[in-house]
This record gives structure tokens, C-alpha cells and sequence, in this order.
């Protein structure tokens, strides 16, 4: 039984194609480039999705579509309407449409990808997998913002979250890493990669992020600012006249760890602060300083922590990192084991000092492992436990 | 030793007389509508002024200017230079027009009333004491946003915070409550009135603070949103067409909580959510939730605390935001005693339940007094323990 995943951006197409049985990665790649500027090979999404089937087939992965269970698509933006998974149909691209606005640099591509793939495989089956669908479950009090009632709700303006499908992942790992049921467990998982959002969970349902209606909101991320005075953009926009555009541009593509320092990867920035630039270290300060804060914040909004949760590339990678956001909540119940947390394994595992209440745990995320199995569950399989929410 | 006490706004001079020996109030009032269309008695600051002084003096509160040991003026903004209240010069006040793009709305009023009180007491000393001054001890990591770090710095764009005055008058008071040096606690003190803000205090200097760069980031407020994804303000502009100052209106005066429910006033919000009224009942869990993320954030900053402090109208007389705040925060050491809580007493007080690691405060705030105390410190004047920071 394989299933197929793609993740269709403006110009490229990543893929991946599983074995359900075994979990096994069958064939993965990218088709980049599509419709650029220039010599490029791939013309449109049309040309980039036939080059995947071809790749898969020539390699023998494959015989043809005929040989696909289902195709699982990433979509970043399911607004309101999807808590779930959901099987293409008319009504899903419609509503993926409308939901362009909240995602314009994502959702476009997106979409794209599920219409080429609908229209060159009209037999295999096809779910869309939502970025947001996993914090559909925030209570009222944490997904509104304190503005006009009726203005928000006649334009959806709500916290959404994002990276929802890495967050259900981890989770649902760290449930079996513990031995413990989704449903018993309070958690704080800490997405932290080129993008970054921390999660509260409560029995297995998340009940507050630190994405908002867009993926600008809550951390420092590798270029995104995160939490910000509201009143700023309008002050930057009088005192160096750029239009809102560029000031939006600015917030997403200049800020964050690069706007601090000049690097927007971290390993880079760890880099440049050994090296002596005081812009490098702050930028590991504040970095290390906002999760702290959200790590208190959602300590206050779960009441008990069972564990804390980093995934994502810095968040498995980095050490560093770990330690300062983990530094000084010893009477939160949080303290690293050292030794622990400086060891370069790649595995899922335990990094708390020995006797602390709160666990600490190291899990590689796999978005596309996860998107996979939920697009088998919503086509009415589950394969165990791991098929399941 | 009489001291002056002024809060000079565009259209209004708040005056309030102290006698520092006993720091009895002496005489308090205000001259409002100046300068206003139509039939206003006071034509500008100078003419409220003078009204101020022969208020005083007909009411023989004092004989004259000389009189008066000195003039403490309530700045709002005092940017990044003033790190304590400063005898006010030449100097002084062009710091003081320097910061006016950081507070259009507050620091022209108020250095209106610090010019004409110079000019027409030229005697009489006269003390800026700044809402942003206490917050300054702030660490770079906690003040900087990860904006372009040479951008911010040209623009003096960072975190000031405000309330400073109230924020450091219930720290010395929870000092002198407890019977411990301020330089010995770790205290979050949460000033909840129209304006609000928290401050996580560390030995009696403010290491963080909710407010931003302008007093909008942060709790929700009265009519000011808070904390909000920095995207949602481009979003509405394309979807409503606003323009950027109306949008900015539109957060600062139109959100919060009148924006959730249509009060703007937390009395009337309790007795909209006591008449069934559910977006009256969301915009007090929406308060309640925030101030209780953000202790859960400072408690990690601080990792001790010794006490929270409740302050400001809210803060000092609305139990069931108190009670919503501290909610299922036992495992941090914070839990109410609902009695404590409950008694409508206006004196300070503690409320934590008996046997709880950290202290529950109830403290009302004296900005009037604090600058009063400030100022005379400022001139050289330490009445004892309560003229000191």
C-alpha cells in the first residue's frame, strides 16, 4: 500500500512516497524551479507533477497511479472550516480557494499541486492535509484577538497556528516514547526550525500556539520578527516611508534571527557568536529568551507540564539553544541533564535531569510521515495506533 | 515642604498637592476642556495653569509659587535616555520633543505643562519624572525585537515599557509589606486599569515589561488590543481599505475590551456577561487568560517568586479577574484564598491561600505620590525609606 505526498510550493514540488506497511521511504525528492525565469525545464505544476510520476515509475517505485493508494497534499491554510483531514472534492478546492488571503505565499502553490494531481489521477484518491487543522481545537479565549468583534468575524480574523502537523506528530510520539494515552498527557511542544511555534497540548488536543493568523506571530524565526508591539509597522511606515508591502516583506523576509544578525541559520549565527559579533550572541539571547517565555506561558495555561517537546532542525540539533530556553525553570519543574542534552543523537529520547517531574524530550519531527499516515486514516485505514489522532 | 504634583494632557492640566512630611494630599483637581471649541473657560496651558495656582493659593493651600519646593511633571515617554526622574532644563526638554514621535497622543500635553509651569514659576524647581524611566533596566535581550537590528537603531525602536511610576511604587510597597529589601525579591507586579500592563521585577529592577514601544503591545486594555500578530494590521488594511492612521485609531481606541463586548469599562463588562451577554463573558476570559499567560511567562523568567502584585482600578477591586488569573496556577506556587480574595477591603493586603510558596498582593497604586516622592529625591530629598527606589 503506497501513498504519495507532495508538497507543492509556487515553484516547486517536493515529494515523498511511503510503503504504509512499513513506514518505509520508498523514493523522495524535488522539482524545483517550475516556471521560472530563464531555462527552466519545468514550465508549469503540469510538467513538475508528470516529471515526479515519470521519476517514480522509471524507478521502478511504482508501476503507475493505478499503484497508489492515495495522494496526501500539504495545504498551509484550512482557515476555519477544517479541524480534520479531508478528502478532495469540488467543495474542499473551493474552500481552499477562499482561503488564499490568509495564506497568499503558500496556499496558491498548494492548490496548484492538488488540481495537476486531480486532473493527471483522477483515480487515485487525494486528501488534503492542513498546517492549521490541528489547532482547531484552541478554546475560544486563546484563538481571538482583543479588536473589533463583528470586523473579525466578518473577515475570520482569528488565531489559526500552523505547523499543526509536526505538533500532532510529536506529540503522538512522545505519548509512546512515555507509555502514556494522548488523552492523559499535558505537553508543550516546541517546533523550532527555519519557521518556529511552541504548542500547548492538553490530553492530545492543542489549546494554544504561538502562530496567529499568520505564521508571523509568537517566535523568533529565521527571518519572521514573531511577537511584536502592533504599533510598530505603523511607525516605521512614517518614519522611513515604505509602503505596507515592503514593510510586510520586511517583517517576513528581514527580521527575525537575520535582521538581528545577518544569518538566518542558526548553525551560521552560532558561528558568527563564537567568532566574536555581539549581534550574533544577542540574537541567541532573544532566541533563547522567547521560548523561555512561551515555555512559562503555556506552563501557566496547561497548570501541569507532563513534557516539554523540541523538535524541528534547531530543536533537535541545537544544544545551545535547548539550555537557555530550559535555563533558570528548575522551580517550574524543568531542569536538562547536561550530558544529556549535549549528546549528538539522532534518536527520540529523554534529556531531563534525573528526578525532575517534567520530562525533556528530543523527537525528530516527520511532516511527511505524518501526512501520510492521516491520509490513510482519512481514507478509512489505520494501520494501529500511528494511523490514528 | 509642599511638592506639585502635575499630569498635563492635550486638554487637560490633573493636579494633586502634597505636604511630604506627612505625604498628606493637600489639595486635588483637575482643569479639563482646555483649549476646546465653543464656550471653554481656559483658552490653553497657560491659562489652566494660572487656574491651577489660584485654586491653590484662594483655597490657602499655599501663599504663592515660593511656596512650593518643587514641581513634579508626569512624562509619559522619555525614551532611551532617562533612567530616573531628571531636574527638568534646556536639556531635558529637548529629549523631551525628541521623543514626541514615540508618544504623539501624551508627551506634547505633557511638555506643554512642564513649559509653561517654568515659564510662569521660573523659581520653583521643577522634576520630569518619565513612565518609561523604571523599565530601562530592562536587559538587551528582553527590550530588542528581532526587526533589522541598524533599523531599530536608527529609529530608537525597542521595548520602553510604561507604568513605570505605578510598577515601582507597588514593588517598594510589596517591599515594605513584606518586611524585605526590595533588592531581595523577585516580584511580577500587574497594573489592570484602563491602561495595563505587568512587569517582571527582579530585586527591584524591572527585567521585563508586557507594554512595548508604545503602550499598545501586551494585556488586552480598555479599548487597546495588546498582543497581536503583526500581520493582522496589513491584512485589515487590504480587506477594509483604512487607511494606516485609522487603522491605528482602530487598535488603540475601538479594541480591547470595548472592541470584544462594546465596554470599555471592566465594571460594565461584569454586569454585561451577569445579563447573559456572551461576548461580555469572552472578553473576560480573554482578559483573565492573558494576564495569566503572562505570569506564566514571567515566572519563568524570574524561575523565583517571591510575590505577584495586584494594582491599578482592576487589579485593586475586580476579585474575579484576580481569580481568573491565578486559576489552576497551583502547580506554580500561586493559588488565592477566595475569602482574602473576595473582601471588597481598600487597604493592601495578602490573599495567596495559607501555606503557598508565593505571596499574593493587593496593593493600590499611588503614581501621584511616587512622582511627588521622586521628585523630592530627585532634588537632593530622601524623606526616610519611601523617598528611595
Amino acid at each position: 500500500m503506497k501513498i504519495l505526498v507532495l508538497n507543492s510550493g509556487s515553484s516547486s514540488i517536493k515529494y515523498r512516497l511511503f510503503r504504509m506497511e512499513s513506514m518505509a521511504v520508498l523514493r523522495v525528492g524535488v522539482v524545483d524551479r517550475i516556471g521560472e525565469p530563464g531555462a527552466s525545464p519545468v514550465r508549469d505544476h503540469r510538467e513538475g507533477f508528470l516529471r515526479v510520476m515519470s521519476v517514480l515509475s522509471e524507478s521502478g517505485a511504482i508501476r503507475g497511479a493505478a499503484d497508489l493508494y492515495g495522494i496526501g497534499h500539504r495545504v498551509v491554510h484550512g482557515g476555519d472550516r477544517f479541524r480534520e483531514p479531508a478528502r478532495v472534492d469540488a467543495g474542499v478546492l473551493e474552500a481552499i480557494r477562499e482561503t488564499i488571503p490568509f495564506a497568499p505565499l503558500h496556499n496558491p502553490g498548494n492548490l496548484q499541486g492538488i488540481e495537476v494531481a486531480l486532473a493527471m489521477c483522477p483515480g487515485v484518491p487525494q486528501v488534503a492535509v492542513f498546517d492549521t487543522a490541528f489547532h482547531q481545537t484552541m478554546p475560544p479565549h486563546a484563538f481571538h484577538y482583543a479588536l473589533p468583534y463583528d470586523l473579525c468575524a466578518a473577515h475570520r480574523v482569528r488565531r489559526y497556528g500552523f505547523h499543526g502537523t509536526s505538533h500532532a506528530h510529536v506529540a503522538r510520539r512522545a505519548a509512546g516514547l512515555l507509555g502514556k494515552p494522548p488523552g492523559m498527557l499535558n505537553l508543550i511542544t516546541l517546533h523550532l526550525g527555519n519557521g518556529a511555534s511552541a504548542a500547548a497540548i492538553r490530553g492530545g488536543e492543542s489549546v494554544d500556539t504561538s502562530m496567529g493568523m499568520t505564521p508571523l506571530e509568537g517566535l523568533i524565526m529565521g527571518t519572521r520578527c514573531g511577537d511584536l508591539d502592533p504599533a510598530v509597522p505603523f511607525f516605521l511606515a512614517g518614519a522611513t516611508g515604505k509602503p505596507p508591502g515592503e514593510l510586510l516583506a520586511l517583517l517576513n523576509e528581514e527580521s527575525g534571527l537575520k535582521g538581528i544578525c545577518g544569518a538566518n541559520d542558526m548553525r551560521e549565527v552560532h558561528r558568527k557568536a563564537a567568532g566574536g559579533d555581539p549581534s550574533a550572541s544577542l540574537a541567541i539571547d532573544m532566541y533563547g529568551y522567547r521560548v523561555k517565555k512561551y515555555i512559562g506561558a503555556y506552563t501557566a495555561v496547561l497548570g501541569r507540564v507532563d513534557a516539554l517537546v523540541f523538535t524541528g532542525g534547531i530543536g533537535e540539533n541545537d544544544a545551545e539553544v535547548r539550555r537557555r530556553a530550559c535555563e533558570g525553570l528548575s522551580p517550574l519543574g524543568i531542569a536538562l541533564d547536561d550530558a544529556r542534552n549535549g549528546s549528538p543523537s539522532k534518536d527520540p529520547r529523554e534529556i531531563q535531569r534525573e528526578g525532575t517531574p517534567v520530562k525533556i524530550l528530543v523527537i525528530p519531527t516527520d511532516e511527511e510521515l505524518e501526512i501520510a499516515l492521516q491520509t490513510l486514516a482519512c481514507l478509512g485505514n489505520h494501520p494501529g495506533e500511528e494511523g490514528q489522532r
